[in-house]
């Protein structure tokens, strides 16, 4: 049976040191502020709305709701993000995802200061990501997965990581930090042909695959650390990962959960981009 | 015996295609120019410019060289980036690194126009290559590797490849290409611990660890090919690169030479970029 690898616990360490670091920020007569710029009422973004609102509460940061109608236009959204630009009492922002079709998602996102970029939508932030250097934060979700692994003491130097995922939300930066911290990283995808094969070899595997239960207990090596970035909901209406849990557990040391792993941790990795923001980072 | 991969015959073909590219743009009004900023009079810095000038008159490229003094100021180099950015008789820019240390050389670098970087100099062109899209080009060694490929036809697609190296100007950028074009990578660097047994597992494998003839016979696959990215003088002052070419080349299915084979693409690649730049790209 694999050591469960929850969220909730690194959730809240986070949390408990962020906060600390806003009441001294606070003192100094700094407000951490996070915008959050929501277009519709989408219920996946409401409900990731409420977790980021109570994580704030949690940290110490002030959110600031930005609400438009889900027929806004271009010109109204743009307006909007030079708002925060120019805000200095504003020190990050995240914005849902993705935005209604009649708008351009990726002119929208590339207005956005690189150093206010909570949650890595600019190509600017992309970059600090690959190069290790620059403005910008890494992608919220990419990030939870390193911290979970800092926390449950799993250090990556010198590990055999394999990242099943390609995306720039995920898979790519996940493998650039990986990196970053030594780890020795091969990334899976669509087009490989022996997945199971090289899957088997990891002693880190990263799944963001983004489809449910791809990963069987076949695919990990015995004792290795699991860590599933999916989120699907199953034909029964259930919550699940990409990785078969049932399966995964009895061959892997450790494992995250789905729900209650990476996606618990999101929300903390948010909220302390905008304390390194308003720290002046 | 191995299949020698040599660079002349991917230049030379590359360069044809481009005269025909360069002659196009003429008939239509346009002087596809590239801007060769050189800072001192250092021996490598004026060995590869001789190439280059070789390379642009086989290629219809204009050259327009700019020379200040080692001695020069931070202001003065700034003020010729910032005048190419404005020439719009100017397509793409190259400028020999290192620059002399009393000069700020990121900070130089960021100023270009990512879209005449022609050899990804800035962040923004970084960005490019781990986004696929956005502004600038990849590095020329980088994609000298991958039109080396395409010449002696070894498609990526669903091969294992292994890069030995994660410098920005090459290690990284490759992966990024070679994932592009669907091979499943692994980046193996001086914190692996079992590089040999991950090469011997590599359909293509991609050299660039920075030291001489550190990648012997029994880290190739029978039948991989291998592309060597290194440059290095050896203790008789002959060049040689990172592979021990007598080795790998018994047990190798293809290999490129060193000289001969990477480095004799780079002149052509940077010349592409120009005439990419020039088209609008």
């Amino acid at each position: 049976m694999a050591e469960i690898l929850k969220g909730a616990p690194v959730a809240k360490q986070m949390s408990e040191e962020l906060l600390e670091r806003a009441n001294r920020l606070k003192a100094a007569g700094v407000n951490p502020t996070l915008a959050i710029l929501r277009v519709g009422e989408n219920e996946a973004d409401l409900s990731y709305e409420r977790g980021i609102l109570s994580r704030c509460e949690k940290t110490g940061v002030t959110p600031r709701q930005i609400i438009l109608p889900a027929d806004t236009t271009q010109e109204a959204v743009e307006a909007e993000i030079l708002k925060i630009n120019e805000d200095p009492s504003i020190h990050a922002a995240l914005m849902f995802r993705p935005l209604p079709k009649h708008l351009d998602e990726r002119r929208i996102c590339e207005l956005l200061d690189p150093r206010k970029d909570a949650d890595c939508m600019t190509q600017g932030s992309l970059a600090g990501v690959f190069t290790g250097r620059g403005a910008g934060f890494a992608p919220c979700t990419a990030q939870s997965v390193m911290e979970i692994l800092s926390y449950y003491g799993v250090d990556p130097c010198g590990k055999n990581a394999v990242v099943i995922g390609r995306s720039l939300v995920i898979g790519k930066p996940v493998a650039m930090m990986l990196m970053g911290a030594n780890a020795t990283v091969t990334v899976c995808h669509t087009k490989t042909v022996n997945t199971e094969e090289i899957t088997r070899r990891a002693d880190i595997l990263v799944v963001a695959a983004g489809r449910p239960r791809v990963v069987g207990g076949s695919f990990v090596k015995p004792g290795a650390t699991v860590i599933d970035v999916g989120i699907n909901v199953d034909e029964s209406g259930a919550l699940c990962g990409d990785v078969n849990f049932e399966e995964a557990e009895k061959t892997a040391g450790a494992i995250t959960p789905v729900p209650g792993g990476v996606g618990s941790v999101t929300t903390a990795v948010l909220c302390k981009h905008v304390i390194e923001a308003a720290e002046g980072r």
